[in-house]
């Protein structure tokens, strides 16, 4: 069967795996200017996975019992303990027989005392039916299961000692589940990696596993900027927004499984920044802010970057195109751009995949061939990331613009739709990847 | 704009449609004996919603800041208080102008002070440039922006009161975001019964709203029954399972926002059944039970209920046929099948889109049209829901067989796919709707 998470093939996970495991090294990111050619976003996702590749590691899993683990990625591969099933059993409520026993044209045969599940039966008698219910282990002797609406009587009766049934012949193997036949004691359940939802963890229950070991949750410290956003609920003065990249961002990165601890808004002052980056960065795992990354005059986030180990560069991609990588006191910072778009798109591109091709988790989205609704331009040396709806009838419907700031147009849509670089235009009805939000 | 939640168009959505808004009332769920007519699946999701509907109400209303909102349903529309953006501002880093000013050759404009994000600017002086920032308001009078780049000199320079640029002309509105082009004050920006994910609080988050009003979760207590299942973790005797359908459904009720309540396994004894609901029940909105809805002889939810109005029934569906729907002492109760993967399609077809109808949360799944990668078979008076894997190439590669028992299998699917009643076999090729996991 294939594995859980069939997104081995697309272009993107492609350049994810190369960016995992890269045969060159990636992009250096430790110099303080970005050059003036900018990254591919392949090469943004393979410094953005070099800087966080020590997440992965044997210090940072956890045992959690399997109610604990939703949204986990698993951190080795879980060999399965048992079969499933364990052992044959009916698939119907009806008759436990030995297909020789029955001709046919169907014949009369006398009844067993029935076979519940959860018992252990006895042997089936030669000859006789054993009335057997669905789950119900096969009694040694039967093999196929005559389902009980065909049957004559065809219900149950208290058992006799003295009662007949007439049956229908069947083949063998007929209603009978086999031992093994979802899988075999010693294959491979789950492989490490695995994106751990509902239906991998009630296969992990299924096996009699009850703790599972899982790759720790990521702690980030969420930093939004700018002299121009205010906290929603306060007055608004002339000339500044409402903050919505921190509500979300936060949002984005919980619902992905990651533990985000909010700053409150930081004015355009590169000293507080660093104050508070020391003063609330103990214990994270990575930083991300968001705004001050770009060739304004007032940029704070590479103001208060200056002396330390983090490139300011523009990536191919459009929006979030300005980005931050690099270590602030030796702990990862990214840095997005300001615009909310420009942040979800950074999230999505950057940290989600990267964190799923490190730890699982969160599961990566599934890239998806969709046929635009209408003609798109696109900057031909970019990769262009638009959002849209996708249709029921596989089309896409485009939601606002190019531009960075539509949050209702965002708010309105299901996907986001890649124009790879080299694409300068698309006709409507055009195929493009897109993956559902 | 399309809403946000763009899937009132599926063939199922329009069930629940009609399930949620009838024109004649749903088949009555009051009787103790099913027809012998199965029922369709339509007319099951009605019967949930009619059962459910209760949910649906002023009282089950709650105010929460927006960090706590996330995944719920919006409980009213949402008008914006302020148009987005607010205030026409720059799209780009450069210089504001007043577009009449320059003549198509370009020309030298003198500098004024710049102007910050946040800032509320002087009038734009007749004949002048003013540097501006990204989303900075635009000054009166000026019109359009011309990016640092395409300036001479490409750089921001200390303000001086003397210094000159040299621009490029720009048409009216070049690199401007006007006041409201996103959405205008008085405008709907959320419909009630939206979905509450990032984007959605984040555009809550840039109207300035600081709280909203969804629906409150829905605490339900599962029951799995059977005396063939044993705990996770425990020894397994011979004919015994695991209970996999515990952590299963609690994982899937958790995914889509339930508040859940375990109990432990109930072996099949109705008193204790009916013990343990009257106990653990009290303030639970629904009880879910697995197992014993069947026409087995040891069924022991349907005993338990023997003096409740609660209906026993087959809902033309495959898997997940045998159904318990109605209340156990005035509290709904749904009894779902004792297979796993039953029990999961029970709660994808008939509880997570009546959720959703009723209270826009969890998200409906989105359905999508794919091509069978290989032929199926199903019962033709039978909706037949199987397992696969949705390719990013639209192919979809059944996983298991018919058959409810496959977990394995069902861990290493994405999707449902939905053969409707009335199809006996489809080709390989074919076109399906699925919806993903």
């Amino acid at each position: 069967m294939t594995s859980p998470q069939p997104h081995g093939t697309s272009p993107h996970a492609t350049s994810l795996d190369q960016a995992l495991h890269p045969t060159t090294p990636p992009a250096g990111h430790r110099g303080h200017q970005g050059g003036h050619r900018a990254r591919s976003v392949a090469d943004h996702v393979a410094a953005v996975a070099e800087l966080l590749r020590p997440l992965r590691s044997l210090n940072r899993t956890e045992l959690l019992p399997l109610s604990q683990a939703l949204g986990r990625g698993l951190a080795s591969d879980i060999t399965a303990p048992i079969s499933l099933p364990p052992f044959a059993n009916s698939q119907m409520d009806g008759y436990a027989i030995r297909s020789a026993d029955v001709p046919d044209g169907g014949t009369e045969l006398r009844v067993m005392p029935p076979v519940p599940a959860g018992a252990s039966p006895a042997a089936l008698v030669p000859g006789l039916a054993a009335p057997i219910m669905t789950g119900a282990m096969l009694p040694e002797g039967a093999d196929a299961v005559v389902p009980i609406e065909r049957a004559i009587p065809d219900r149950f009766l208290p058992h006799s000692g003295r009662a007949t049934v007439k049956l229908p012949a069947a083949a063998p193997g007929t209603f009978v589940r086999d031992t093994g036949s979802d899988i075999r004691a010693g294959g491979t359940a789950l492989a490490a990696g695995t994106f751990l939802g509902p239906a991998q963890l009630g296969l992990l229950a299924a096996l009699g596993i009850s703790e599972v070991a899982v790759h720790q949750a990521v702690t980030v410290l969420l930093v939004t900027t700018g002299d121009e956003v205010v906290e929603p609920g306060q007055d608004l003065p002339a000339g500044k927004i409402y903050d919505s990249n921190g509500t979300l961002l936060e949002a984005a990165m919980r619902q992905a499984g990651l533990e985000v601890r909010r700053t409150g808004i930081v004015t355009d002052n590169p000293e507080k920044l660093r104050g508070l980056l020391r003063a609330e960065g103990g214990g994270v795992d990575l930083i991300v802010t968001t705004g001050g990354v770009s060739k304004g005059a007032y940029e704070v986030v590479r103001q208060a970057m200056e002396d330390q180990p983090v490139e300011f560069l523009h990536v191919a991609m459009q929006p979030g195109g300005p980005q931050g990588i690099g270590t602030f006191e030796g702990r990862p910072v990214l840095g997005f751009p300001g615009n909310p778009v420009s942040c979800l798109v950074s999230f999505e591109m950057f940290l989600r995949p990267v964190l799923a091709g490190l730890l699982g988790a969160p599961a990566l989205r599934l890239p998806l061939r969709a046929r635009l609704a209408q003609p798109l331009k696109s900057p031909e040396h970019k990769h262009q990331v638009r959002r849209g709806t996708l249709q029921p009838d596989g089309t896409v419907e485009l939601q606002g613009g190019e531009s960075s700031h539509l949050m209702h147009a965002l708010a309105g849509s299901n996907v986001l739709v890649h124009v790879p670089e080299g694409v300068a235009a698309l006709a409507a009805g055009a195929e493009v990847e897109v993956w559902m939000l």
